[in-house]
């Protein structure tokens, strides 16, 4: 999207594909807006900021929070959000006629104030194919483009993360100790959430351990970025394999199931493959006798919670969780983001 | 849901399965401010009332004039509805992984300022349980849960009928006789209509006569209840087999198909079954010959209408069918629910 | 729908099911309204011309554009739009028991401030049941019925294609030449969108040529009224079975591709054989070769296109391609359709 208006102060017509595509200093003032509005929810200097717009959510995969929040915020905002899936488009791919992305984004940027897209690992063939997309999208739309989750990144849900440590830690991460542990269960989980994760809270320099059994390799690409961030701030990298050991003095433990790089051959995604896989490592689960070892550690997770196999229902409900707090956050982020990108206020 | 909120004169916060829940005052005070708004329609004292909130309308059964009914309802509040369908959504069940109803309740009280669910017979395993899916949600949920019709109950049509019955009748309904007749059919309905209507009407001190053929017998539980209420209120209760007689003197005839309570056998709901027997009874329709017994009685009916089968045409469409005022009368009284329970003007 | 209110001075209360049925005063009436709405799209005075009001729009058929741009129209307006589809609803048919369009018509009106249908040739057993539908319809309900495309006509594209003429030809359209050109194609297109255009530019006193292969003729009907309109003009109208020779000195090129009348056959709709059939016409193509014997015409589609097939690359997204415009002002007139039909301001 080329956008003659743009400039350095102001993020009217945006694509947020990424958090690694906007600034520090981007990503800051929309966790402060984002607060203010938690704050101030129904303020009249927010409820018109999208007065009488429309903002577009494409649904490739059918979501719960996802679309609940955004279609919240735009509400919130005083605009509206169409729900829209694309049973009901006549999309052009490589084997049957239909509309080309240049066509439909021209046009939708004619209607609408902008464009949410979701497309996960089971609606492409290769990894990757989600992310490529919203870059087409970008590129001929008019209007901001956001990822509401996509195979690579999942950008809402790593600054709706933040939002709640900045909440239970307070404003400074530096230093401070992130777990991402893999947990086994049933529902061979994106990446999305869990690279964001990974490239946010390290840029924003807290010290980074991943544990997940061998196999179950993330993005070597989001890796490589996480550790030069890692660096930058002075911070600890390191993957481990081990079910206990990354729980030592952690500050936060992020518990999550995620697929195995092989969960896509031979053209598809093979998800039944992935949860037999998945179940056999009972041992991987966060439970209350791994969360002793941390430094009174936050549970963090980006729901839907696979209680029994990713986490025992005794931290997910426990005094530490905040995941309610981080699924609320998603709402606040969002307008925060769409008011930015969208709203001829912040142009 | 515990609120500490809640007092005695605020309906603010209160969930509405059954209007059994709440007191006689509480619902005369809902139809009367439902009056109020069919008055003013599109009056500024009731268009800001949820202005900016979303209600979220939670369908495992499709609908019509439920869900147009209440979107419109949030929209003429001011505020939006969310129509969400439980395909879009990862439960946990017995069979699969999935969110726990905490988890989905907690979160989607963090947005909405209310949620509606409908749940019929032919998405549950067994009668009763839609009823415990509800109060399941109303024990986690900090934000009113609102059936929009569910196996047992159906507190918004209830309404609807006695604002219809107040029109037509008068606010006094004490003494005049209700006719509850089952109507053969090919839709195998609901008893959540037809049972909520017993409850109330009878509630409201109205006679009652319910005439099925043999086999078609309500829920014991609903009938005692009824029974109860007619005794306190100096009323008779009859359940009779005869296809003519109830009609005698009726005020109201409200005919309807119903399921017979063997429409469940191992593990299942049996739809089709239910139709073959249900078109057998062909002398069970409410026509014209019939209604001239009726001390010039009502026709009421909860729509879809199965004309030829329940009721024909002639009395469906004739002058003393209330059909498209009760219809109509679900927006008002939902509006009014919405208000009272959701609304900080009402708090 | 008869309706007490209507005068010759406004639209309020009227259906709109072909352009046909408005006067030419009426018709133009609603395109200045709809140039006025695109140069104030939210300006106050039209962003409460639905204010808390509903729409309801039906879709029998998916869609893309027509579902966003009246979503939007609604929006625009203050207003919102119900996106309904008919599998939620349970209509009577000649095989199922269900609801009447009689009861559903009127339970409607008594929700909505109008109601949009969308029907297209995969839905019916034979072409005309679509527009008897909604004729259906008019009949029954107490508000506008709105042609969001059906098996015959489709008024809002029509409109939107005479909003863009103006634009780029100017006000006059009289003598100016439209070549309405039949692409080969994998999509087996409705006729309703040319079947407008020929009835409406007609009308408004452009030239004719149909060009297309032996065996696709349109609905006779049609023709024969265009006809009759140029001939009222002083126009010609022909029709020619030549790939080439319709775009000598054409102002206006219109390439889309439509199905054969024999799509109907066995009481069913054969989208397969059509799309097998059309593709062998590879010649029948608007290319920049045919696009040069021209008086430098405009190209206008009114999507999704199917590039390659109805229409090349370079004339789609060529200088003198209109797509996008005519895709945007379908927001504008239908804006102005509801406004004028629907708001209590133009009554």
């Amino acid at each position: 999207m080329m956008k003659e208006y743009e400039h350095k102060d102001s993020l009217y017509g945006r694509d947020l594909i990424t958090t690694e595509d906007w600034s520090l200093d981007e990503i800051m003032r929309t966790l402060e807006l984002a607060e203010d509005m938690q704050k101030n929810r129904f303020s009249p200097k927010y409820t018109e900021l999208l007065k009488d717009r429309s903002f577009f959510m494409f649904f490739h995969n059918p979501s719960v929070r996802t679309r609940q929040s955004f279609e919240c915020a735009a509400t919130e905002l005083g605009g509206h959000a169409q729900y829209l899936e694309p049973g009901g488009m006549r999309l052009k791919t490589k084997k049957t006629a239909g509309e080309t992305i240049e066509d439909t984004a021209k046009v939708m940027s004619r209607y609408a104030a902008g464009i949410g897209i979701r497309i996960l690992e089971d609606k492409i063939a290769s990894y990757g194919e989600g992310d490529n997309m919203l870059r087409e999208y970008a590129k001929w739309a008019d209007v901001p483009i956001i990822s509401m989750a996509h195979d690579k990144y999942h950008p809402c849900q790593g600054l709706a993360d933040i939002m709640g440590l900045r909440k239970h830690i307070g404003e400074n991460l530096k230093g401070k100790k992130l777990l991402l542990y893999w947990g086994h269960g049933a529902l061979a989980r994106s990446w999305c959430s869990v690279q964001e994760a990974l490239l946010l809270y390290s840029r924003l320099g807290m010290s980074i351990t991943v544990a997940h059994p061998e196999g179950y390799d993330l993005d070597p690409e989001v890796i490589k970025t996480t550790k030069l961030h890692c660096k930058e701030q002075g911070q600890k990298f390191e993957i481990i394999h081990d079910t206990v050991k990354g729980f030592e003095d952690a500050n936060v433990v992020y518990a999550r199931n995620w697929m195995s790089p092989n969960a896509y051959h031979d053209g598809e995604f093979h998800k039944e493959e992935e949860i037999v896989k998945a179940l056999k490592y009972t041992d991987w689960i966060c439970d209350e006798d791994k969360m002793k070892h941390t430094d009174d550690g936050l549970f963090i997770h980006p729901m839907p919670v696979d209680r029994g196999h990713e986490v025992t229902d005794e931290v997910a409900s426990g005094k530490r969780s905040i995941i309610y707090d981080v699924a609320e956050n998603r709402l606040h982020v969002q307008k925060a983001i769409m008011a930015l990108t969208m709203s001829e206020k912040y142009r």
